[in-house]
């Protein structure tokens, strides 16, 4: 009689203050026996094992670090994903359960929800549980201060790959648009903010929850400046 | 010489599970001698109050609930945000902090955003600081273990009230529709949902956080029911 494999949990760590996880994903976190951390690459620092490092017991805790190379081609991707939830997989079947850490949310933008298809789809019996955390959108609106939405307001949340027209768009039927990782085409948004008027609705957020976070209340200050890639720009149509 | 006037913590609680809280959270409520904690009429029950109540010591800490009744009219309400705002004013007054509950996010869909507006304009002396919590938006799509966004997707956030053409413009154009408070108005959605043919990919939660949450599937089943309140539906177009 084998015994029924353990439980997957996918703990969010929120964005980067290690205070920021949930009481609930600390008591995962350190009640588990294995703790997965994905990396960009073999060798690479893993951004959320980073902000959970305190709390990790490596003495008592196995920390397997699986790699995910977000620019193989996708063939090369899927093969990934594969072998990763193989490794879990093989894990969890002696009965033990295992956190995955993601940073932020584990359903928003994350490499999660990737390793809990695959786990699915090739090991239908295992148990997956996602555990909330704190997302760069609702860190980057506390630091801003600034509200997501009140009332009768309605909010977007898009990603750093969006077109022209479309965000347009959005920009203008949206009360609150939040643009995460906005780095590599921040100059083209900024232009789009001043053609609506709106750019003095808009605030910069950098490396949200770090001791280097930065709040930029004028944006079109940083017209041409290289920025973080954790960069987080709130648009409020009626600040 | 009068001392700063104290801190006041705005603290995201979570959607209803005490341990969805956050370690910041925890910790400066349990630092603060004083919380406030909104109720919607005086002697009513405070939900944000409900979620933490174990955490509370009121032995040496000053509970105080604040009256919000979100049926006033306009001009009642904007007295009370004053009058509200004039009492937390008044206990920082004496240079001490305090924390202010909220459910789920404090910039999300919250009363807190309405105190800081009313503090800051009356008491620009004041230090207002929101602490994120997790809101019904991420806890709903862990229960039903659906992503809020993948890749490229994006993402809309709306509440209740929400026109019909407007809805259907969203609900065509975003990778995921997360409609909050939804009870009063699902089954005019719900025949949206089939009109556009993605009504497979919907799923209700209700109740979100607390035991007696549910997660259902199937939303068609739902039809002509009377839905909780606090109703969550996520709308996938490619689920």
């Amino acid at each position: 009689m084998s015994l029924p494999p353990g439980i997957l949990y996918g703990i969010g760590v929120g964005p980067g203050d290690p205070e920021l996880l949930t009481i609930k994903a600390l008591r995962l976190l350190k009640a588990a026996p294995v703790v997965f951390t994905p990396v960009a690459r073999a060798g690479a620092r893993s951004l959320a094992r980073s902000i959970v490092e305190k709390y990790l017991e490596p003495s008592r805790q196995q920390i397997v670090e699986l790699v995910f190379d977000m620019h193989d081609e996708h063939e090369g991707q899927a093969m990934r994903w594969h072998a990763n939830a193989r490794t879990i997989a093989d894990s969890l079947a002696s009965g033990t359960n295992a956190v995955f850490l993601t940073e932020g949310d584990p359903m928003l933008y994350s490499t999660f929800v990737h390793v809990a298809r695959a786990l699915a789809a090739q090991h239908p019996d295992v148990k997956i549980v996602p555990v909330s955390g704190i997302s760069a959108v609702h860190a980057a609106a506390a630091a801003a201060g600034v509200p997501l939405a009140d009332g009768d307001e309605r909010l977007a949340v898009l990603p750093a790959t969006y077109e022209g027209e479309r965000l347009r768009d959005v920009l203008e039927t949206f009360d609150t648009v939040v643009l995460l990782k906005v780095a590599s085409v921040f100059d083209s948004v900024l232009d789009m903010l001043e053609q609506l008027g709106i750019v003095e609705g808009a605030i910069l957020v950098t490396r949200c929850g770090w001791p280097e976070e930065q709040v930029v209340i004028d944006v079109r200050t940083l017209r041409g400046q290289r920025l973080d890639y954790f960069s987080t720009l709130i648009v409020r149509r009626n600040p």
